[in-house]
């Protein structure tokens, strides 16, 4: 087989499919291998299935290979009617369910859509993201040193090192109240943290970022700015990263992480709760 | 065995655990099971490896109960060792890598944290997202009009109907650069589309919301205000509503639906394109 093929992926799911593009991403990402992904959620019903049954062997007729697909669906009959096409499928689910059947001694009482829906039980959690949100928006790149009491985390950097970015993702993913505060250029002649903040020194965390790669960044905002150039980065990166180390705020450098890896390194060593939504 | 009884559960992963928990909670959601999780992420040493299957022992024989381990740790020297506690592991890529293995009849070349990672080769795509944050937030509540033929999604709606949570997801989640308009109280009196969104109506997309949890919502920011009352909600609402179906705008109601599932409709009715991060 030529390993240079492209394959065709489906996720499909009766619910966002969100679990299944994440874990399916996850599966491929161990193969060297160039996929041609399409996502089909909201799966529901019998005719809906029969069509993407159509679809998946259309595309096995026109490629000569049969697809690849990953599937979360809960209802037996429509889960079915899409395993019984000309593709690879794997629930990613139920190939873990049936284990579990086994060792807890209970049946599965499967509900459809459970996994990022609102239920009764799980509203009062849900408020309390968006409530994270809303605080997070509002304390966002300093507009607002009030109530930071309220605040599980404070994050500090200078400009574009990804303070916003991680602030939204921690409030959205985990329901954390995060606020963030900028050191702008006109703050570096005599950084100091401000007066405002030292009663909170233990929500504090630091991003740091490497200063070319900062430039780039920088470049895409104002090119050809003094704010950009690459002196100027180096000079504010040492200068706050000083700072923290003066103030005895934990940092991270940010460079080579995702928004993602950031967020959870921060929540690992802060020791805060992850909320599962 | 008492179905009643808590179950100790750990996500593990080399990475962020991101993956881990939400398809170990997609796994256990369908099942009557109260739990009590850890997430344990950056398993990325023997030492660490170690003391994480001490802690899981501790808690086997704390509890007389074996916990349940969800895991997904790519270096087998590491994986082993988590394998080897008093625990029932389910390891959530490698039951679907061996089965993908034998379709694709590659072998599979692991590389830990590329599921959330940032590497040279995604760079492109993770600044995309970042882009798409910046300008989601830029044109939040309609605080811009400006740029919006940059926009690939204009949400309308009353206020805290869930315009800027679902914009935000979108922008962070898929990279979907959205922007959000709300109508507000002093509008209701003549209720129009602004001039400044009719060139963009293919980009428009409505959410409604159920009068009682929008006076419920309301309530808590502003507690017997006439802007809460069910009067004034069903007024809005109805008024939006209207202004929707005669400018032929497609709409969803958010009441039920969490913010992914909210998103993902939208995504999937508009046909845009879901970026896999």
């Amino acid at each position: 087989m030529d390993v240079n093929a492209e394959r065709s992926v489906f996720y499909i799911s009766d619910g966002t499919a969100l679990t299944a593009e994440v874990l399916g991403h996850a599966v491929l990402s161990q193969f060297p291998l160039t996929t041609q992904t399409l996502t089909l959620p909201f799966v529901q019903t019998v005719q809906r299935a029969q069509a993407v049954k159509a679809q998946i062997n259309a595309i096995c007729q026109q490629t000569g290979v049969r697809p690849l697909v990953f599937i979360s669906i809960v209802t037996p009959e429509i889960r079915e009617i899409i395993l019984q096409s000309d593709a690879f499928c794997q629930d990613i689910v139920q190939s873990l369910v049936a284990p579990l059947q086994q060792e807890l001694g209970i049946a599965p009482a499967p509900v459809a859509n459970r996994t990022h829906g609102l239920t009764a039980s799980n509203l009062g959690k849900y408020d309390a993201r968006i409530a994270a949100i809303d605080y997070t928006l509002a304390h966002d790149d300093g507009i607002s040193l009030r109530g930071l009491e309220d605040a599980q985390l404070i994050l500090l950097g200078v400009s574009r090192c990804g303070k916003t970015p991680t602030s939204l993702y921690l409030a959205m993913q985990f329901g954390i109240r995060a606020a963030n505060y900028p050191f702008i250029a006109d703050d570096m002649d005599n950084l100091r943290l401000p007066a405002a903040l030292k009663p909170f020194h233990n929500k504090l965390f630091g991003l740091s970022i490497d200063p070319e790669r900062l430039s780039a960044i920088r470049q895409e905002r104002a090119e050809n700015s003094r704010y950009a150039s690459l002196r100027q980065c180096r000079m504010e990166v040492g200068e706050v990263e000083a700072l923290f180390r003066t103030h005895q705020i934990r940092y991270l450098n940010s460079t080579n992480f995702s928004v993602e890896e950031i967020a959870t390194k921060i929540l690992d060593i802060m020791g805060l709760a992850r909320r599962m939504f």
